[in-house]
């Protein structure tokens, strides 16, 4: 009997539940609206409908592998437990696995989202396609998130928080971020930080092109200042050389503390690629001689143990959602 | 038959070469000067002949499990290769493992050495103390090294590079550090630093006290600031508030990376931790929410899965020719 397995996407505005065999592809996706201002029973209740609603579904011709949620954190794991969330006000202290495996009497797997979407990307996205057991990731989305992969499992740490690499510093005297930090990387690679660098620049002066976006469209997005930068606009390429600098220096920490063979930039925000994508190189150069000895494409030193490669994600925003799908079919650690 | 070891510790200045048994302690230590000045090959004889020497000694009492060297990096591991070494002009592209094992005609282990130190603290120091399977060290000398041991092993990442966390970017305008970054943590930790970041306050001419140690004696140590510090001076304080502040930045964004249970300040300069570690803490609170969870001393929300504890090293400047001795009684990776 074929396996399958179900996975929870839970986000900050959309839940989506989802059937998954392993020949890797979706049976079927539930998507539904995250009822946050009901508090958490109503989006448990949400979870666990949804999740019997495809059991009923597919358990006859199907074998359950097993139940998984992709959430955001910070959560203690494997105790599956939420700590002061930013994005789920209100559920501080709830112990997410026990809650959901009380309403449905199934173990669960609890996960941080950024870390499922890391390890769909490494087993089916740049993971798959340059043969590595390691990689690290950064998904630049509202926030920045990251997750770590050694030896083909997840690298959670002491107690499920390693990769939060989001939060490291860029610039000590920077903007203060949620985390309650200054200057963390989130506050100049996330899409967030896009807009309120576009901002800033609108109000000093010296980006009318930006000026113009925003009195046709206040609510312009991170898409938008993109189109702007691909038709050339100096304003609009400046806050992109932000987000590359940043990230270069962001994974420049990343490459000198893991020397690992992968670093996968991915999020919505990694459709700029092309256009961030030098500065974070230069930056990445400047600042890591690990990454100037193993650089996959500049290398004067060849290494015997392999080379760095920095590249845009292959999957899309289904990530979250299929790497939840994907951990009931690893075995225990 | 008790199983002895042998391990070398090779620095810039002098070589160490020592004989242990595994109960803890060293049977003899050589300590040669390291002949740079006459190329590798003088330096990887002394070494050989220190090896002989002690294995004529000691061979026919004990079992010999094996031979390590901790080397300064860059280096590519296992092969022992090195890579560019900023303190070892003259030997980019050596094989010291090869070249070693050559002279030696045995099997040699190659180790960074500040991995070796790390180990050593891990087995033997702080470690042990907290009973830890994981911990990450940095050590402040003439540079800020860097180690990670993973559920027990040296972390090395794909080619033994892992763990040069002193090249960490702490202000990305900050001065030029011999590894081609700027504003890297060696710039503001280790005890060139500590010399540097003195000098430019007797420059500015706000330092009176640094000034008249200056003028008393011009090649003043790390050591005499601290005095300085302990008595009260300002200008000595403010240069380790600024040690305490970079290392409380880099040290957050290894803590928001890795979620390890245990780091570890070693190194000549860790001497000074009363001074420095009230500021390092203020910068580690700040910047890292995964400390601020798991904060041994302060949590307000108790984690199932451990605390983060942050402390001086346990062990002395004998760490590194210690790990040396250590690496060979473990078993194959």
């Amino acid at each position: 009997m074929t396996s399958y397995s179900l996975g929870i996407d839970l986000g900050g505005t959309n839940l989506r539940i989802a059937a998954y065999v392993s020949n890797l592809e979706f049976l079927e996706t539930i998507l539904l609206p995250t009822r946050l201002r009901d508090g958490w029973q109503a989006v448990l209740s949400d979870m666990a409908g949804g999740i019997r609603q495809l059991m009923e579904r597919y358990s006859s011709q199907y074998h359950l592998a097993g139940i998984a949620v992709g959430s955001p954190g910070p959560l203690e794991l494997p105790a599956g437990r939420l700590l002061n969330p930013p994005n789920l006000a209100g559920w501080n202290g709830l112990e997410l696995r026990t809650e959901l495996e009380k309403l449905l009497g199934q173990q669960i797997i609890v996960e941080n989202d950024a870390n499922a979407a890391t390890f769909a990307e490494f087993q089916l996205g740049q993971g798959k396609v340059y043969g590595v057991d390691s990689l690290c990731m950064l998904t630049l989305g509202t926030g920045v998130g990251n997750g770590i992969v050694l030896g083909g499992k997840i690298f959670h740490g002491m107690n499920g928080m390693a990769g939060e690499a989001g939060q490291i510093t860029i610039h000590p005297d920077g903007p203060l971020c949620g985390c309650g930090n200054h200057g963390c990387l989130e506050m100049y690679a996330s899409a967030t930080a896009v807009g309120r660098m576009a901002r800033e620049r609108i109000a000093s002066g010296t980006a009318p092109a930006l000026a113009e976006l925003e009195k046709n469209n206040p609510d312009f997005s991170a898409r938008d200042l993109y189109a702007l930068a691909k038709a050339g606009d100096a304003g609009a390429l400046a806050v992109f050389e932000e987000v590359g600098r940043s990230l270069g220096i962001g994974l420049a920490a990343l490459v000198n503390t893991l020397n690992l063979p992968l670093y996968v930039v991915g999020g919505g925000m990694a459709e700029a690629w092309d256009i961030f994508s030098p500065w974070l190189f230069e930056e990445l150069r400047h600042r890591s001689y690990v990454f100037r000895l193993t650089d996959a494409d500049a290398a004067t030193i060849p290494t015997k143990g392999g080379r760095t490669r920095i590249v845009p994600a292959a999957l899309g925003p289904d990530a979250g959602l299929l790497g939840a799908c994907l951990l009931p079919f690893q075995t225990a650690p």
